[in-house]
């Protein structure tokens, strides 16, 4: 790509691929700016905005093919690809993740499970059993892991993700309540789950205000 | 407060409070904007910025007291207010959210949680019965519920979020893959956990392009 796309439209970019595959599933086959407008509350001039980025995808009068549209969205958010994943902490929240159906059919495919728990060793979730940490080095010489989600507790997050970078991990999937760093070209997206939750809170005392 | 805040500024300000908490742990009493900047990754012109928003907070020179600014930011984002929260659908996402107890030391109760399978009826999390979904009214009447937690499929969320703006919820704590509409004065805040990981993929594509 030419010229550098910015973060805030690639953040919006997941969003007109599941409204688009919703459209999809509808058996809606061509749909213009404004009804995309509407049913997404975003303006038709940023709808546009953000498709030019990629070249545009819209004949003038004609509206947007949804089937293309989506496809060439999900090509673009390297969705034709498969990616493994490995899940680093089988707590609740680790198991949530790894059951996931849908993650595998936006071609994220679970791998791996691993946690520091002898007691649960071995116990499988989705027939993936759970592997012990010492085993890590070994799996991932064997296997080709590109992503792995991080959920477990902030206080080993950190040294965790040394591992990971160190074992040639692409990309992590952080659920750690720690901005991770140094991590150099290893991708990092993160879920912050108590930063939304007092985003929430400010915007309720705000609401209360009103 | 006289001028609405940006959404911009309100997603860093829990960032702001997770930092501050992190030097007040380690006993750090006062921070110039220069320190915490490099700390955070944020320009000191941007630290300086976002919390001019607020009134201020530093003094030319003597850097910031740490836990004054932990503590008014924490004011800003309603938290010295406890807010009593259920999770409705209880699999792993609702057991992990249930099971936060960092959450509690934010200032959020956990209080109920809801399901429709009644082979988990009476089930205990943290000592939190599991109640089937037509318990709620009742359970609304007579307690006080701020937040409701949605974790729970897609297929299921919209109508039970209708239910809860007819209860009277306050906020809607979405992790269901699908933006709430029609929600009028109900705060909703949505984790969308596909959206993350597809933003994810789009950088790891990019990466790989490098």
């Amino acid at each position: 790509m030419s010229k550098p796309i910015s973060q805030a439209v690639i953040r919006r970019l997941p969003r007109y691929y599941r409204y688009l595959g919703d459209l999809l599933d509808e058996g809606v086959e061509r749909i213009s700016s404004n009804d995309l407008s509407r049913t997404m509350h975003v303006t038709a001039s940023q709808i546009r905005q953000d498709l030019n980025n990629f070249g545009g995808f819209g004949q003038q009068g004609y509206g947007y093919n949804v089937k293309f549209l989506h496809d060439e969205i999900g090509k673009i958010l390297g969705l034709e690809t498969t990616h493994n994943v490995i899940v680093i902490g089988v707590g609740n929240l680790g198991q949530a993740i790894a059951n996931y159906v849908k993650f595998e059919r936006l071609g994220f495919k679970m791998i791996g499970l691993f946690d520091v728990n002898p007691e649960i060793k071995g116990h499988l979730v989705r027939d993936i059993p759970i592997r012990m940490m010492d085993e890590l080095p070994a799996f991932m010489e064997e296997n080709k892991v590109d992503i792995a989600a991080l959920t477990l507790p902030k206080a080993y997050a950190e040294e965790t993700a040394k591992t990971l970078k160190d074992l040639g991990i692409k990309a992590i999937w952080n659920f750690a309540h720690v901005d991770l760093e140094g991590m150099g070209d290893v991708v990092v997206e993160s879920v912050h789950l108590s930063d939304s939750l007092m985003t929430l809170s400010y915007n309720l005392s705000g609401s209360n205000e009103r």
